[in-house]
């Protein structure tokens, strides 16, 4: 034991000496918050194993120390063409979820911590290093609330209480008491220690592991840039790199034992299932059933859908922020509760935890609300894109359509926040048919999927049959003598069928495009269109101007000669 | 008292009735909650007075006994040209900010108490209606902890736990000791009350006066949809009207008492003093002073402005959410600490105090932080514009063009973001000079705006008497033998000069435009100059595609015959 103390203890200040020397060599970074971490992260490497975490460089220095890289790969931090960044990413092998956006960290480890309980039924446990200032943000609440709530007595969060933010001392600076107290009152269990005392450290972890039925918050005390002559504890000096000679003053503490200790690790015990899904081969259990002409709401369809999807596998995972009988997710709760998962009002967390559980392909979770309640967790659907995360979101009531019930409730910026992720896919279904498949498609793409569904029944036009693709569009209205050209998606589809029929009974041909696939658009199709019309175009879209529907048409026919583009979209409230 | 317990506990009844005529008339709407809460908002109005908060029926119904709705107009609810729509908006004169998404009153509450106790040093003390289900939100938590750590003694909020939610119970039910625990590690006073005894609310509300250094949270035990038979603490009755008949039960406990009570509501004590700005008259204290090809972060010259402005009103007012000493927000810190709020790292709830902030015009809240975190607050920024609310936002670090720190903290969405905000303004300037201007132009606007600042020192370009509008662009470079057009704004802009310079060597002419105000764009400019070289334009950005400059000028040369338009920006991460 004591031998143990002293090897992680020595172990943390080689972690130290190399998180000093890579920001110094990088000119760029945070050494001091590395610094203050420096025994938390070599007690969890060397005696726990297993972490999530912006103080990166004691993170590559840990994996340093423990031989995955080598110190000529550390020393590229915040390189160009280095995958060894200032914010770590799921670029690197050991990173499962994208950190640097502050506070997120706590509802990816719930996430995860909930599919090792109750999905995988596992024995592995999952640990979240949280900074004192970030525990400023309210999505790490949301995150204690529900890991409390579901009593995932299998995650331990570590908060780095070093007293300092970026600008000035953050709002409790060392109270430690009040840390514990908040943990606690949000059903944690909750232990103080000294997070720089090896030994303290480890009897923490230990409790951890023995306690039943609530998570652990370790509240560790710990000074920023611990070791740093002239910079340990002081203001002002957050990612700001220091000179090498500070280096020397540490490896000095370690008397001659500078070299890397050879680490036996413990072999990991994976007794987590094989999953039961193979991305691209995901299909409904039955085709859609509806008649052309019927009246169903597509948020009603995408219900169907997402059980049909449950039927053939145990993890496709329906999460819900508390409106799961307007959204229609809870045809998942009343067939398959083990695949649901209630997040109540709290959409942060709810895609944190979505993205958590999609982490190494264990499940495929859907999360769904009203469209515009996503602009909530915008920060955290940013930040699983950059986590290359493999979430399929929902969002019912879209647009002006949903009527009564005010501006605060309609999805109108809901395209634009989820045409701007990189590489996702955004669907817009229009009847219960096309939403059935618009569902199947996004569960059998890897990355961030949205489908947008809509509150009001509207009639079904596509056989049972038909076949949709990510990327294309459906002609359904034309003619030989078509002069202009309607582009619609959702409701306005059935507002440019209507212009449809009165231009045609006024002689008048147009050709009627449903969009669906909004992202990636079907460019041939719309540039071919758009010729053959004569190159008049009008986009009609339940949605604000910004990077909408109109927008994303113009750009795509912008540079196409002779067509032009006008857009009707929501103006105002 | 007793007189008074029993008249207000008769017009919580009458209130009641209201609510559910009001809601079955619109055959939608939220009774339960409205009955829930009818005795507080009650005791509220008819001995305190002064609210904040979607059980918007038993607010009209209060307004209507206290004179200033009839029946007549509460019975509009819902209906299409009503301003009586199903979440409140500040269309009503009694309504400072808008409701209907969940968990951001408490920041704009505090917001408003912050005002009152460090700004108007006024006696006026507010009071928050928060849903137990909202709670759920981490906002609220980030509004708690800035309102202990501000001592906030002047606020109230007062917690509606009527145990039901939308689609089941709340995570904690009825546990009023675990609500009264979380408020009381936040910082707060706590008492615990039945909130459908009036008696024990007046009594709340007194203790609650007589608090000082730190804000009150009363947890009112109530049962939602209280006094309606069949309703009453059941579940699955949320946004659900009851019949009229249900209002004869609740009216039978009235005995004949169902006319409605002559209050008489005490004089506003108004000891708030005059503002000391006039908008639109708003003038830096003094010119931008700066020499052409200067380089000189726009960052930095957003914090030189903002320290001018400070110098002309007190209640030109700085909020920060801990990265001052990187967006130079510090600026009016060190010289005017008294016009700054550090906001710690809780945007959400940095945005919600800007906007309580700016209620009723008591002050001009700027509220910078990197351009990214905004995402974090967007849907705060959304519901700040339903409010109609007066906020300058300014964000730092744009684009790509920060380098090493990664994509997490790169501003990439900004620019869509704050563009589909209903009404707002977009500058992007590119040196100093006319970021100094944006910064004041920003300042004489009645709504959102949104200033984008970058990282780079980059040269001035402008001299310091420039002039510069709202909705117009600046052609830099011109001849008449232009072939394309060249548009960007900010790092872009100096890359479209250097193409220019080498283009111009090889003797082929470009124009150059730098936008300024992205939103709204200068068309008429854009057009003229577009048809000007033959129609050939190039949009050049730092910010991903969608929602950006590159979509917006497409859309808007749309319908620009024989004009074509290319975009480069950033594809991915």
């Amino acid at each position: 034991m004591e031998d143990q103390i002293s090897k992680i203890s020595d172990a943390a200040n080689r972690m130290r000496i190399s998180s000093i020397e890579q920001t110094a060599k990088a000119n760029s970074g945070h050494p001091t918050s590395s610094c203050s971490a420096a025994e938390i992260v070599a007690t969890l490497f060397f005696s726990e194993m297993r972490y999530s975490g912006h103080a990166c460089p004691i993170l590559y220095a840990a994996w340093e120390e423990a031989g995955l890289l080598t110190r000529e790969q550390v020393l590229t931090l915040r390189k160009l063409n280095s995958d060894i960044e200032g914010h770590p990413t799921p670029r690197l092998s050991f990173i499962d979820v994208a950190t640097g956006s502050l506070g997120q960290g706590l509802s990816c480890a719930a996430g995860m911590a909930y599919t090792g309980k109750y999905i995988d039924n596992a024995s592995y446990r999952v640990y979240c290093l949280l900074g004192d200032s970030e525990s400023a943000e309210g999505s790490v609440w949301e995150a204690a609330a529900f890991a409390s709530y579901y009593k995932l007595d299998n995650l331990v969060t570590i908060v780095d209480v070093n007293r300092l933010g970026q600008s000035r001392e953050t709002m409790i600076g060392h109270d430690l008491f009040t840390y514990a107290k908040r943990f606690e009152a949000f059903g944690f269990n909750s232990i103080i220690v000294d997070g720089h005392d090896v030994a303290d450290l480890l009897k923490a972890f230990d409790e951890a592991r023995k306690v039943t039925g609530q998570p652990t918050a370790i509240i560790a005390r710990t000074l920023k840039g611990k070791g740093i002559e002239g910079v340990e504890d002081k203001d002002n000096c957050h990612g700001k790199p220091v000179t090498l000679d500070k280096a020397e003053i540490i490896a000095s503490k370690l008397g001659n034992n500078t070299t890397k200790n050879s680490w036996e690790l413990e072999n990991l015990i994976d007794d987590a299932p094989q999953v039961d899904f193979e991305i691209g081969k995901i299909k409904m259990s039955s085709p859609p059933n509806y008649q052309i002409g019927e009246k169903v709401a597509t948020r009603l369809a995408y219900g169907n859908a997402l059980v049909k999807l449950a039927d053939t596998s145990k993890r496709i995972i329906a999460l819900d922020g508390d409106v799961s009988n307007s959204t229609f997710s809870d045809k998942v709760l009343n067939k398959y509760p083990q695949q649901f998962v209630q997040c109540f009002i709290a959409e942060q967390n709810m895609v944190g935890v979505a993205v958590g559980m999609s982490c190494r392909g264990r499940t495929i979770p859907h999360a769904s609300t009203f469209a515009v309640f996503f602009t909530r967790a915008a920060d955290q659907i940013r930040m699983g894109a950059i986590s290359f995360a493999n979430v399929k979101f929902a969002g019912s009531h879209a647009g002006v359509s949903i009527g009564e019930d005010g501006p605060s409730q309609m999805g109108l910026e809901d395209l634009a926040l989820f045409r701007a992720v990189p590489n996702s896919i955004v669907l817009y279904p229009s009847d219960a048919v096309s939403t059935e498949y618009a569902t199947e498609l996004a569960a059998n793409y890897k990355g961030i999927t949205f489908t947008r569904t809509g509150r009001p029944n509207t009639p079904v036009i596509y056989p049972n049959d038909e076949k949709f693709e990510i990327g294309k569009c459906k002609v359904i209205r034309q003619t030989n003598e078509d002069k202009y050209l309607l582009i619609g998606a959702g409701v306005t589809l059935y507002e440019c069928i209507k212009a449809h029929d009165i231009l045609s009974s006024e002689g008048i041909q147009v050709a009627v495009i449903d969009l669906f696939s909004v992202k990636p658009l079907d460019n041939q199709t719309l540039i071919e269109q758009a010729k053959r019309v004569g190159g008049k175009v009008l986009t009609v879209e339940d949605h604000y101007q910004t990077g909408g529907i109109g927008e994303a048409v113009s750009l795509a026919l912008g540079d196409v000669p002779n067509v032009r583009v006008r857009s009707l979209c929501v103006k105002g409230f």
